[in-house]
């Protein structure tokens, strides 16, 4: 079929079987590729009630249509797997060069299964599949296991692989690509060292996806240049600023969450805002395969105690290593932790909310300094930048924040102080500032997560259709809708930012041009919303109800003192009735069987 | 002193003298230049309440200490006289290269006095000042009166002059200085055809002004050029999109005026906001003299109804001519109808909020059809192009036209479809999305005014310090602190926008590095604290009472039906008693004796 592949490789590392095997035609149709295809395959294949860190769970790699297809379309990949964080489905999104790669190996997705009986990594150099020992690298951190992979394999190999805190099964373990890039988030580092597995090495074959189109293609494709070099956020600000751009517009607005949520706004953000990274320490511009914009940014700390060369951070990991755990003047150590975080494998949205939850509460003497180890106060970089050191080895108290904010508040009796959702942390928006942001947190099918709906946009940062951030009406309405939109542009494999410069009809005439199948903006939803309830059920399977879509007490309870969202709170019992009346799903979030017919679930 | 010339011109136009005094010492000290010494010569000078197009009425053009002193310190100047469209102070600002040219040529304030017995122009060529004849000139279109005066005096001499408007006594005419830049409001145009004074021509003796401290200054701008380079909105977002990239914030955020304010919300913007005209109009950058920013742009429609070359728009006037009159797809019109009232010098807010306002009227059949002469519907770009020819020459309707939208809806009995304040139009950020620009309206000395107190930055385009732009609270203290502060600014002689790259240190370093004297930000403060009350006692001396501190019903009543604010009004009479207060003043409006003597007035 046009935009495919056609080609599922299957990995069982219990009894080092390998084996390809055509798509699925019929779930391609329904779920369209990357996340849609993957999740869909999960839910078939496993039990949604084991252990995520069982062997009897898989972690699936999977690309999209568009993946890598042509300049300026991007080339994100998925990993898929049930999240040991969450308990529910997980689904990390990342970028750079290796989902490219997959697709020039010619793969669409990747499973594996199992569990290896000693360290090994998958080396895939197109057709050729290996399974290698990965006993010279099990312990290293990424740097040096993604250069000595490379040097074992082949030098243009691309390394997706974890580090040692996803070997040590921490629940906040990310999987890191191409040195600096992260499938971040609900600890699916962990699924891969639970299976043994260090790494997914990849290079490509020269493969090339067949395209239904390809003039149409190209000519899409240049649309999309243009708008992109039209936008001044994709032309000027991104690549300016990063995804840092956001410090200003959103702690403007009074919903930057300060020192683990006491605040929501900080008088002068100068000194951390995404100007203060461009104009110290960023040393040049960086991206994805295929991508004009470059929004990543190569960073150095030329010296002092931070001194550090890398990758980011970016805003959210800016704000969960900085603001969050009170740090308003220490950008060097921000980058410096960040730069940690990749280099353990670990996601630094749930390390830095662990911090900061360790913080609040060693502020409030619920956590003894014995525990820690010493003082842990807001605004001590330099604990931040040990203890993410001590997590990714597990070593002391590290081993604690380990397993996230949640089971660490909850293991001193105070699950409240966890800013989380399904036991994941939340983003960098207060959810008293933008009540749809509250309700996309809580209703997230993969625990909190901004990228889900991407709410934000339209509450905070002026993007069509804007919205009032205050009020709750429409805003179930608006989540639905863009969970159900993003959904699909998740599972055609292209980047969020791209949207910033091209509009829905550029998405919609890329989707045509590459598969053949006439696509507009109703069958972008309604792919969407099916694959929205397919993972809702999957978390239903897994034993998930009602109660897990819910915020943390402080944002329905505690307003902010100050800054222009003081006196708010979040009202998500306003918002979460209507949401699951729209999505036809009954009081209980369960959906209805009219709905799952009507989908065709 | 330092950073004075020292010299006042004096031109009387009945008895054709003219003079050359030296500044009074105290009053720049308590008045600094610019706008707070040449209002305070005029508040001294003539009695406030004379009619302002009478020979009693007097005008003046003044430029502050750091105008043109080092780039990037920008050269705006001031025009300052009693308005006639208000009957209040008016004090209109210019950019462009007027202002640094009279500097250059020796002056620091300009008085022009009386009334010529035909038309006249002044020539000043450094110390030889003449008053010429106009007769050539008189009738003549702003380029090409401009050209001709060139001719007759000097090539390089630079022209500030009025339009067919200003020569009809069009109570909407501006002064138009280097062939685009417009002393805008209150009718300054008027004054100068009443006094059948068509231009001031200037040209520079490359005089230039003694500055205490020269290293410390050269310092200070070279910071200056530092913070512009780094801030993204100073390097990147106003040279690309200019001033209009305010329509995406602000429309976003539901304050945006659409039809005459019946709504304040385009679900889509992109057919007329900063992106649009970059892309699609703008041929290069132009700015003022010294400015690195250069936020100007020069604007070419290649073709069509409305072919034409020239500058601008900018955000305000893109807006009054286009969304408020329900133009919401022909930027083509929008910037022909801006060239055009450059080119009749009149003011582009208060030209178009009165075709909005004709426009709202003639919808509710409060205006009939034959008064007109065509149907007049909002939308019509056609018609809008065609009243501002009209204004401009007083013909048929556009006579009514010319006095301005609250005279216009008056005489048919309805003044309150005026969207103006002290009868002057108000600018383009609806009071219900931002309260505190509700109160800054109301409150502006000159009439209606956004740059009198600039608080829609932080209310909306996300300016340190930010605010809830959806309550009241706060509000009072930020608009009396802000509108002192720009008072201050406004009489130094440079540009608001500088202060989005730059910071109050190097506003405060500079004037002292110019002037010898030891600024910092409670000087600044208190100064335009000063200023202002000074404007005030004037406004009351000429009958103006807390009746005048008003904003349209309509902005009181009437709740948007759409977009982010909907639902919201303007809550002035929370503000305003507190605002009152604040500034030491009775509950009329009128300063207490304490409050006087505590500013030395």
């Amino acid at each position: 079929m046009y935009g495919w592949m056609d080609n599922v490789l299957r990995v069982n590392l219990t009894d080092r079987t390998i084996k390809t095997e055509f798509l699925n035609k019929e779930k391609l149709e329904k779920y369209l590729g990357g996340r849609g295809l993957a999740s869909k395959m999960l839910s078939d294949e496993i039990d949604p009630g084991i252990d995520a860190l069982s062997p009897e769970n898989k972690i699936l790699f999977a690309v999209g249509p568009l993946t890598a297809v042509r300049g300026p379309l991007t080339a994100r990949f998925m990993v898929v797997t049930k999240g040991p964080l969450t308990g529910a489905i997980a689904c990390s999104n990342s970028g750079g060069t290796w989902g490219a790669e997959m697709r020039r190996a010619g793969y669409d997705v990747i499973v594996i299964e199992g569990k290896a009986d000693e360290p090994v990594y998958l080396w895939i150099n197109g057709s050729k599949v290996e399974i290698c020992s990965a006993k010279n690298v099990w312990g290293k951190g990424v740097t040096q296991a993604t250069e000595q992979l490379k040097a074992e394999t082949n030098e243009k190999a691309k390394v997706s692989c974890i580090g040692p805190a996803g070997e040590n099964l921490s629940l906040i373990s990310a999987i890191i690509n191409d040195y600096h890039r992260a499938a971040g988030r609900s600890g699916v580092g962990a699924v891969m060292g639970s299976k043994n597995l260090k790494a997914v090495v990849v290079k490509g074959a020269g493969k090339k996806v067949q395209v239904a189109d390809p003039d149409a293609l190209k000519e899409v494709a240049a649309r999309c240049r243009e708008k992109i070099k039209e936008s001044t956020t994709t032309s000027m600000v991104l690549p300016k600023l990063g995804t840092a751009m956001c410090v200003v517009p959103v702690n403007s607005q009074g919903a930057y969450l300060v020192q683990n949520g006491r605040k929501s706004f900080i008088e002068d953000d100068s000194a951390i805002n995404g100007e203060a990274l461009a104009a110290k320490y960023v040393v040049k511009n960086s991206g994805c395969s295929h991508c004009m914009i470059q929004c990543g940014r190569e960073t150095r700390v030329p010296d002092g105690l931070y001194a550090c060369e890398g990758e980011g951070p970016e805003y959210e990991s800016m704000w969960a290593l900085g603001a969050c755990c009170g740090i308003l003047d220490r950008l060097d150590a921000v980058i410096k932790a960040n730069q940690l975080c990749d280099e353990l494998g670990l996601d630094t949205i749930s390390m830095g909310l662990t911090i900061s939850c360790a913080m609040d509460m060693f502020d409030d003497e619920l956590i003894p300094v014995e525990d820690i180890g010493a003082p842990l106060k807001f605004g001590d970089a330099a604990m931040v930048v040990k203890l993410v050191e001590d997590t990714g080895y597990a070593k002391g108290f590290g081993a604690k924040l380990a397993q996230g904010s949640y089971r660490l508040a909850e293991s001193y009796g105070y699950p409240g102080y966890s800013l989380s959702s399904k036991k994941q942390e939340i983003a960098a928006y207060d959810p008293r500032g933008a009540q749809g942001q509250g309700l996309a947190y809580a209703t997230s099918n993969r625990g909190a997560c901004h990228s889900r709906a991407n709410v934000q946009m339209h509450e905070l940062m002026g993007v069509n259709p804007t919205v009032n951030p205050h009020i709750t009406e429409g805003k179930a309405r608006l989540v639905k809708d863009k969970q159900d939109f993003w959904s699909t542009v998740d599972s055609a494999g292209i980047c969020g930012f791209l949207f910033l410069g091209i509009t829905n009809q550029e998405f919609v005439d890329a989707l045509t041009a590459v598969t053949g199948i006439k696509w507009d903006m109703e069958l972008v939803q309604k792919t969407g919303e099916r694959i929205w309830n397919m993972e809702k059920l999957f978390n239903l399977r897994a034993g998930l109800t009602v109660k897990d879509d819910s915020l943390p007490p402080c944002f329905l309870k505690i307003k902010p003192e100050n800054g222009p969202t003081k006196g708010m709170v979040n009202k998500l019992d306003e918002m979460l009735p209507e949401y699951y009346k729209l999505r036809g799903w009954n009081e209980e979030g369960v959906p209805t069987v009219g709905k799952l017919q009507e989908l065709g679930l």
